[in-house]
């Protein structure tokens, strides 16, 4: 029921790609309005043949708060998507809903399986390789090193599940790459990913200039940083592709030159436009979030992403390297007192 | 004697604009190879005019560490310019040589006017309304509130003298724009600049995309997010241009229509390019940094930078400024208890 579109968007997205589900084995419950819900299927029998209606009056909204989500959000179609994978009825659960209703939710009825505050957030970005990963650009302001390769952990098995990529490299947004720049918490955890055995490829400290070059596939960073970064460059780019329309309009020689490139150029910006929906990492279950303002083509990138990361390894892999991790910080010996003493 | 071009891009610097520098009683002290600087003093009667050459055979080279710097420094060209601003023989000095060791030399001679680790960069970012200041994207990578309001207070007033804005606006970059956003020190800053009695034109907590937006003339950040911050624009502007190349030269059609628009394009990215001359902020003298690879136009405007803060009340502002936040950081009524006891 969530996002701009509600069910229209959700059902074309599953109309949309019906062979590849039904290849896959994937089926579908929908939460929500049922009168509405089997209007929409009654038009597309493809998705219909793939879907299964669980009835609901109660519809989180897209201004409620956080707080209020949690207290009042029982039985509405949000909380029954996220409680039936908690339920092991389905494997993953995709919204378009409020994000911060969904965070809290699903925190409540899954809980984190790591140490965070908060569900970490995954952006992914165009880059000269393709793409990569950047986390947090949520909401976990705060991270000491422990978290900061919990994230590492996180973001690895999710690129490694949804770009098929057989080991991502991990890299560390730092100020500089020389062993002493930076923080005291992105220092160490430097020295964990290098010393406390879990397993990824990890290539060191990344620069800012580092996730437009394809410096490492996935990019570990505090939420704070990562929010402000991935902002920011949302800005500019908003900024130059302004500009750009600017100069191709200006004059009619350049608007002329602009008509003639407009295929180009287009193609171009759809690259830049990164495929809809990102997991909420860490928590005891798949939750996918999409845009509020997707259409079928975004909801429906979502839901592979849900496909992806429920037919992949991915929460062994993470349980696995979470575990290690945990056993290195309790034997001071493998990190070498200091460092992990100060984490613990 | 610094930077890629040494000496021709100094006096072809003071050469290009030697009208204006008369017209402003501005003179100029060249440190340096008395042989090589006449040389090409020589060759341009107008700014020889302007000039005098204080001889020196030491020079810092490129690659060395501040610390080496500091030590062997003493009498080279970098440390003489420094020298003569503290013994107030000139008003400012200007260099394109190594950053870190004129980082180093400056700190050691001048001595910090705040309590800084190092002195402020600030970069100059085109927005949709001209440029902004953002600091620091330095090396202070560790701020408490009290540098932040100190980055506020320096900014602002580099910004007044060099951009002729009458009352710039000044932000605190963070996560969202409500009060209970961000972490501890941006919290704490965002109070101080409300309630310590500073004078400036304080707006609040802008966005990472307020950047570009033009939300704020003078944007706050510590040292790590606005470097992180600062390189991933860059990396990600210089992507979107090498994209923008490649859709314009993907096909003959494209090919054409990029050529019939190239002079539109061109002037667009030379608005991005912004002008040269980083001053050191928080030194108790100025000193203008700019690019190593600077040509007589990216000098000049360093030049520029110097001389409206040297014409400017630019020092007696921030003095008066800081002097104010340092009694309300001595008296806790002022900014009532709790928040100013944690910065003390």
């Amino acid at each position: 029921m969530g996002g701009d579109h509600g069910p229209p968007v959700v059902v074309a997205a599953i109309a949309r790609d019906a062979a590849e589900w039904r290849a896959k084995g994937v089926r579908f419950l929908l939460h929500g309005d049922q009168a509405r819900l089997d209007a929409e299927l009654a038009r597309t029998p493809e998705a219909k043949a793939l879907c299964e209606v669980r009835h609901t009056d109660l519809v989180i909204a897209g201004d409620e708060k956080p707080a209020q989500a949690m207290r009042r959000g029982k039985g509405s179609s949000m909380w029954n998507a996220v409680a039936s994978v908690d339920q092991g009825e389905s494997h993953a659960a995709v919204s378009a809903g409020n994000t911060g209703a969904l965070m809290a939710i699903s925190k409540l009825i899954l809980r984190m399986m790591a140490d965070l505050e908060r569900p970490a957030l995954v952006a992914t970005w165009p880059n000269a390789k393709g793409y990569c990963s950047v986390l947090d650009v949520g909401a976990n302001i705060d991270c000491d090193a422990q978290r900061l390769v919990e994230f590492a952990i996180m973001g690895e098995a999710f690129h490694r599940a949804v770009h098929s990529a057989a080991s991502p490299t991990v890299g560390l947004l730092n100020v500089g790459s020389e062993e002493q720049k930076g923080h005291e918490e992105v220092r160490e955890a430097h020295k964990l990913l290098r010393e406390s055995g879990v397993k990824l490829n990890y290539v060191g400290f990344v620069e800012g200039d580092g996730i437009a070059k394809g410096a490492a596939d996935v990019i570990v960073t505090d939420g704070f940083t990562g929010n402000v970064a991935l902002k920011t460059t949302e800005g500019v780019a908003r900024f130059l592709r302004d500009e750009i329309r600017g100069a191709l309009t200006a004059s009619w020689v350049s608007r002329m030159g602009g008509m003639i490139a407009a295929g180009a150029l287009r193609k171009m910006f759809a690259r830049l436009d990164p495929p809809d929906g990102a997991p909420l990492l860490g928590l005891n279950g798949i939750v996918v979030k999409c845009h509020g303002s997707a259409e079928a083509k975004g909801f429906a990138a979502g839901i592979h992403v849900a496909v992806n990361l429920a037919q992949s390894q991915y929460a062994s892999e993470i349980e696995r390297n979470l575990q290690q991790l945990t056993k290195a910080l309790a034997e001071p010996a493998t990190t070498e007192g200091a460092a992990s003493e100060k984490i613990g």
